[in-house]
């Protein structure tokens, strides 16, 4: 008996359509992913990461001078005030990178000249300022934890390039920086999933930007989210470092009844399209640094995975190898799919504000029947 | 037409059943509440905050030993990391108290020493600590940027007489601590309300409890959630500077369209119940500090806008009159809600934990028509 007269949705809100929204379009049943109408691939294939930026921020492709003002607008963007890299250098060196990056992109508020302002124009301002500082915080929080010294960002690169400049401190080739770009492409945004959801559920009290992306950091933390990706290779390297049998590996993980992270997705009945870019991009970049074990692992386990138990390789798959070999570590994979997700988080905050209502469900109570009668502690 | 199969929810999510929970019985029609079958009215008269987190945390009253226990333990955690302390100083003056509240909570992951577990038990531990730890991080903020030195803690005091000794540098009354402890109590959970299904959404994704409570502090800082209660006393500031009549400046605001904070409530049809407390309360204390206007501005507005609007103050309202009255900053109030409700949203976690599934409900695409033709920017 239910306490609540509503809508008595699957338990995790499982099919429950929860919003109408714009930005983007899923089809389960036929594996299709676009953003604002254009498919996953197209953009995959043709456009890069800034353009998707301004395709999820703006709802249309940009003309060639509207591409060039938001490349300035994210170039001048990427910058820190003295205080957060000084906080960024104060964190103990046990502390989880997702956390850390929680914590800073919480910090960055205090420095924001619009945070007191909830516009649709100051977000999108936000928005830009974000996506540039999420990335930087990244980076710098890699060599500082390093002892290395940080990367003067370059202006002239794109996002990607930039990226892997502040990182690893020398221009990428342009094989590294396109391999990047497709990876923050690919994960830029994904409809309602978790992280995504928290941040509007944030956002719908009229909070703020910062209040809301803080949220999704913390809920892409989690290993059923964006903790995947680093799982996955966890994985890799437990296979690699006992030289096992990939296969055999993945069987004893299921005869313990773990599950294998990677695989599966709550809206995908089929291969998810992103997986298929990422597998090539990892088979790819496997060859091309003369290293293909990686992902040979992987597309072993894929097969038997997909043969035996009927489940799909997801984004997080192919992600870890892919990462790996870009010479990422495995504790920023999560970050580096934050520095993605940034744009469609904020994007979706955008739309929320835009025709908010407060997000507040109910829940059937199943617990003791009222009234209990409240007896005296003494007594008890 | 949809782009989804699914159950199509109401906007907001509103009457939707998004999980069941053991925690909070709400009668929206009688206008009841109740912890785990006890009735806010029996708690409120009756019991302490330490032993309604006891009810809310462990499902049952204490005895009197585990309610020893339970303070021991929360008297034991009112301790902060010095390198929280050090934050906390930097913190710039200009910052509003919640967006420092999310960015210490945050930090405070790096030295919880169970950070990495995410079990029940260590996360009844989380709970504890945050509990002590956000009222300490409350009053030590309010007196650094006062310029005071900080107040050691008295570990023989209750939740609610060390918060304000620590706050205000002085053991309070009795009728101070008695109040605080009853507006802890009235705020300590409410079901499903925006701040705590952001951190159930967020500890679905098995990610932890610092993540879900950062999360819910940002959600609560929204003025359609916890900011409300600050939003209400600057309008009664407002009438008192302008020696307006309180009806009459409410007649203004409405004239305008403009929403009046505190009243209305998306769960209740009838009076709030913790209204009628807070209602009281800040009559009493108003008598007794002899100075009752914030009381009669209050009741003034209330009366109007229940006849005129048909419209029931909600916890907000009262509690704004209330907490001026123990002569606590304005801007201190929202905080000072999440001192309370950080028992009722761990306890929801543990509950989301104990029986999870990843929360990621669905949007209907009504974007751009798929698929969109990408065409090359040049020729665009």
């Amino acid at each position: 008996m239910s306490t609540v007269t509503g809508v008595q949705a699957p338990k995790g809100l499982e099919g429950v359509v929860a919003t109408t929204s714009s930005i983007c379009y899923i089809d389960g049943d036929a594996g299709v992913l676009a953003y604002r109408g254009y498919d996953i691939h197209e953009l995959a294939d043709h456009s890069t990461f800034e353009e998707v930026c301004y395709l999820l921020w703006f709802g249309r492709l940009p003309k060639p001078a509207e591409l060039r003002q938001l490349q300035d607008r994210l170039a001048a963007a990427r910058t820190l005030d003295p205080a957060i890299i000084a906080q960024l250098r104060a964190v103990p060196r046990h502390v989880l990178p997702m956390d850390a990056l929680r914590t800073l992109v919480s910090a960055l508020s205090y420095y924001d000249h619009d945070n007191a302002k909830n516009d649709h124009d100051s977000n999108v301002n936000k928005a830009i300022r974000l996506t540039s500082q999420i990335a930087i915080l990244v980076a710098n929080y890699d060599r500082v934890r390093d002892g290395k010294p940080l990367v003067e960002p370059d202006g002239s690169l794109s996002h990607a390039a930039n990226f892997l400049l502040m990182l690893n401190g020398t221009k990428p080739s342009a094989t590294a920086e396109r391999a990047l770009d497709i990876a923050l492409i690919l994960h830029a945004d994904h409809e309602l999933n978790a992280s995504t959801f928290a941040a509007r559920v944030v956002a719908a009290t009229l909070s703020d930007m910062h209040s809301a992306i803080t949220a999704a950091i913390g809920a892409l933390k989690g290993p059923l989210h964006g903790g995947a990706n680093e799982a996955v290779f966890k994985i890799l390297m437990e296979i690699d470092k006992a030289h096992a049998d990939p296969v055999e590996h993945i069987k004893g993980m299921l005869a313990q009844k773990k599950k294998v992270p990677g695989f599966g997705h709550r809206v995908y009945h089929t291969e998810d399209p992103r997986a298929t870019h990422l597998r090539k991009m990892s088979e790819d970049l496997g060859k091309a640094s003369g290293n293909p074990k990686w992902f040979d692992y992987s597309n072993k386990i894929e097969q038997y995975v997909k043969a035996d138990k009927k489940l799909n390789a997801n984004v997080d798959f192919y992600s870890a190898s892919t990462y790996h070999t870009l010479g990422i570590a495995v504790d920023l994979f999560t970050p580096i799919f934050a520095v993605s997700r940034v744009s469609g988080w904020t994007a979706h905050v955008i739309e929320q504000l835009d025709d908010n209502r407060l997000i507040r469900p109910r829940a059937d109570y199943i617990g003791p029947e009222y009234p209990q009668r409240y007896v005296e502690i003494d007594v008890r």
